[in-house]
């Protein structure tokens, strides 16, 4: 029975994992009749049986690819949602076979953007449009409103913007959550980098637990009260959120917390080491996100990590932290500010990223529209958002986050409990690579004079790469081998 | 005259730049005949000129290439010095098309890797052998004795044995400064991670300068004392050696030093950038590298800088350096500390990358023969290379280098100068990005519970990545939600 369509759907969406499933109840619930396919038809059937229990929306399953394009009125529109690679040529290939021209594919995983361009180029030679869409949320913002970064074809944009534009999560006073991004693999870059940005605030929350734990000795009831309460202020946002959250969790499986039974290893798939990989390609400054990568590769290192435990512990160390004294509340409002300004020095290195990107492939990019369709449905939804969209409106062409005059403002009030924290951290024996790398960053962006002139006299001294002075204008080579020698005989 | 070569010649050179010219009378001078050619022929001229006035080198000129090959005793040798990319395939055609079965290309080159390897192939599909070879010691030491690491045909090698091992620096205790590396790439990879950590070490003696000079208020004088007594000690090394040579040289276009008329933009060429992106694609942390990246990346951004450090100092910021009262010779002492600590991290993070690619690749690298051969002639030479190369004699399995027993007493007696000044660089303004990327990492490294456990209770909530436990086997997955949503209600 699930095989009839009693019309023609308005769009198909392949690839059934619970990602799809939800997005397509999503979609059927803002009134769209959707068909859906997997390749393991179960999943279909699943699907199916949600839709009927969810309130009967108009979902219609099929078994088999070419029934599942057939059911679909034209121009035909599917998303795919499946796992990026190999996967979505294979779908394409399945799906496209059956495809008619001016039909278009939409591939909402997290692909690499040149792939996605690969594709756009190959289906328009069989005539079809194709769009790389962002899609970010999780499984609960598919199913009730995720943050879209569609990029690619504009013509197929077009086709489902009254889609998205419902599907969407909506923000008051900002509207959907989505819109255009720009031309050719867009919108996969700029999921990348939300992804990226997104790495930065978990390393960045994970440090502010860790300096209120180690050093400030907070049980997780006093952690869930003051992420509560974070989040009714400056740093309200979904993270921040959740994390109150699990700090509340009771472990099922015996006593105490559950966070406290969570093994310290963090899992990644991909879209933060391409960021990192990516800012160095494009000469941009990201070491918040470098540090968020690092640490997750260190967290893996869980064996190594014990045994060096013991090295250190056995050579005299690891008796710091048993004298520190601290002001509990002072410590909290402290870390909290910390937290804050890391967080600005953050999503200036995402933010640069996007632009540098975007001047390098001619995608014209808007910043601040990318900063709205973040304030709502993604995993990094924060009222904080709405500062940057504001900061972009105030000036488009903004050199950097912190040079904003009310960010500015915010990290100069800030920096003193800044720099109160890591240097804490440091003499607790405590990490935190995200807040130092991000406070590196800022003492190095706000300073006209680095010692980067020692480094490239270096340069010229064993490379004779030359040098620019800072009074005279040209290119200078020094023989500074001959010289000194002379000199010291 | 230069055109007539009396005998046949043992090896060839092609590309004669500085670096080209160095090395090939580096090789005369040991000895062996060589042949140069170089497509602007006024090069090869310049090269025989100055084979005549260094001594009356055996060097012999062609303005063609196929003179030029047939020159060379079989199977013949060419070493290529050509900018890496496009020119290094364009030599190779115009080249091999005189070259008969058996005889090999070398590419002295900063080659990707994967450029080599896939020339190898192509070239074994002519009969040929082909090397990828690694040479560092910038122009001097080209001419004096580099650091080869040559990568490739095992058969290839064996022609040049008797060469290199001669051409390369020679250490006394420690034999020549070359070894074969491994197969396919191998040589090009190493020496691109020796470049990634020459990255680090620059940076890492830079912030040495700039917290000597902007908090201790050293002279260029001073300084030049200071890295001069240095390079007594511990840090006893090439980079050491010539800055203190730069801070004593005057600046001849004007008053007082040379180092601070010189721009603070460092420029790179892509080995650095290759090793970050390396770093995250074989998930191995590299933040001192990374942090050194960064640095010269802001380095570039002199004028936004400039506007920064405006913003910031009417914001009631730039004064904080004023209060700073310091005892000199203590914090010259503690930096010291700092920077060999410091140093440590970095060349962990180096050697741990090499080893990720040797597994990935299965090219079994040798770390402590790769130490060996860095301890001179490259532009990393240092004291320090030899402690690495007994750590790695002690146990070649050696997780990292922060768990050698020698070197994690180094890092026990020098942690709490280490930690001193890092603080100190924070509260003062001055951004030490390496010297504090590098502590996190020890931080990190040598704690056996880290916040991860928080990150990844996180990635279970929004996105069902499910967690381990610390007392169960197995993977589990919680409804965190769902969980926190009834507790709240």
């Amino acid at each position: 029975m699930a095989e009839q369509s009693p019309k023609l759907t308005r769009i198909g969406l392949a690839g059934l994992a619970v990602m799809g499933q939800n997005l397509a109840l999503n979609i059927a619930e803002k009134g769209f009749p959707i068909s859906v396919y997997n390749r393991t038809t179960s999943k279909v059937d699943e699907t199916i049986e949600r839709a009927k229990a969810e309130g009967d929306l108009p979902v219609f399953g099929f078994h088999d690819p070419e029934s599942f394009v057939q059911s679909i009125q034209k121009p035909r529109v599917i998303i795919m949602l499946v796992k990026a690679g190999a996967p979505v040529d294979q779908t394409i290939k399945t799906l496209s076979a059956y495809m008619e021209k001016g039909d278009c594919i939409i591939d909402g995983g997290n692909e690499w953007y040149e792939n996605t361009e690969r594709r756009e180029k190959a289906m328009a030679e069989l005539g079809l449009l194709y769009l790389g869409m962002g899609v970010s949320g999780g499984e609960e913002g598919a199913r009730n409103g995720p943050s879209l970064m569609p990029g690619g074809s504009f013509e197929a944009y077009k086709y489902i913007e009254d889609i998205v534009l419902k599907v969407a999560a909506q923000v008051p006073d900002s509207g959907p959550c989505v819109t255009y991004i720009g031309k050719g693999g867009s919108g996969n870059f700029v999921k990348m980098i939300h992804n990226g940005i997104e790495y930065g605030d978990m390393q960045l929350i994970a440090e502010a637990y860790d300096v209120l734990k180690s050093v400030g000795k907070l049980s997780n009831e006093e952690l869930k009260n003051v992420f509560s309460e974070w989040n009714r202020g400056e740093l309200q946002s979904f993270l921040i959120e959740i994390t109150a959250d699990i700090f509340g969790i009771k472990d099922d499986k015996g006593d105490g917390y559950l966070v406290d039974k969570v093994l310290d290893k963090t899992g990644m798939k991909g879209t933060g080491k391409w960021t990192v990989q990516q800012a160095a390609e494009l000469s941009v400054a990201a070491p918040t996100i470098e540090a968020s990568l690092d640490s997750r590769f260190l967290s893996g290192l869980k064996e190594e990590r014990t045994e060096a435990a013991k090295v250190f512990k056995s050579g005299g160390f690891g008796d710091i932290l048993a004298d520190q004294v601290v002001d509990k509340e002072k410590l909290i409002d402290d870390v909290r500010q910390a937290l804050y300004a890391s967080k600005i020095c953050s999503y200036a290195q995402g933010m640069n990223l996007i632009r540098a990107k975007s001047i390098e492939k001619g995608w014209d990019l808007k910043l601040g529209e990318l900063a709205r369709i973040w304030k709502g449905g993604c995993i990094i939804r924060a009222i904080f958002l709405d500062r940057i969209k504001k900061a972009y409106d105030r000036n488009p062409d903004l050199a950097n986050l912190l040079v904003d005059p009310e960010f500015a403002k915010e990290i100069i009030d800030r920096q003193s409990a800044w720099r109160r924290v890591v240097s804490l951290a440091i003499n607790s024996g405590i990490s935190t690579p995200g807040m130092s790398a991000s406070l590196a960053y800022f003492d190095t962006y706000r300073r006209e004079r680095l010692p980067a002139n020692l480094v490239q006299a270096q340069r010229d001294y064993f490379g004779a790469h030359t040098y620019e002075r800072v009074d005279i204008p040209g290119s200078f080579h020094t023989e500074w081998f001959k010289i000194a020698k002379k000199k010291n005989n």
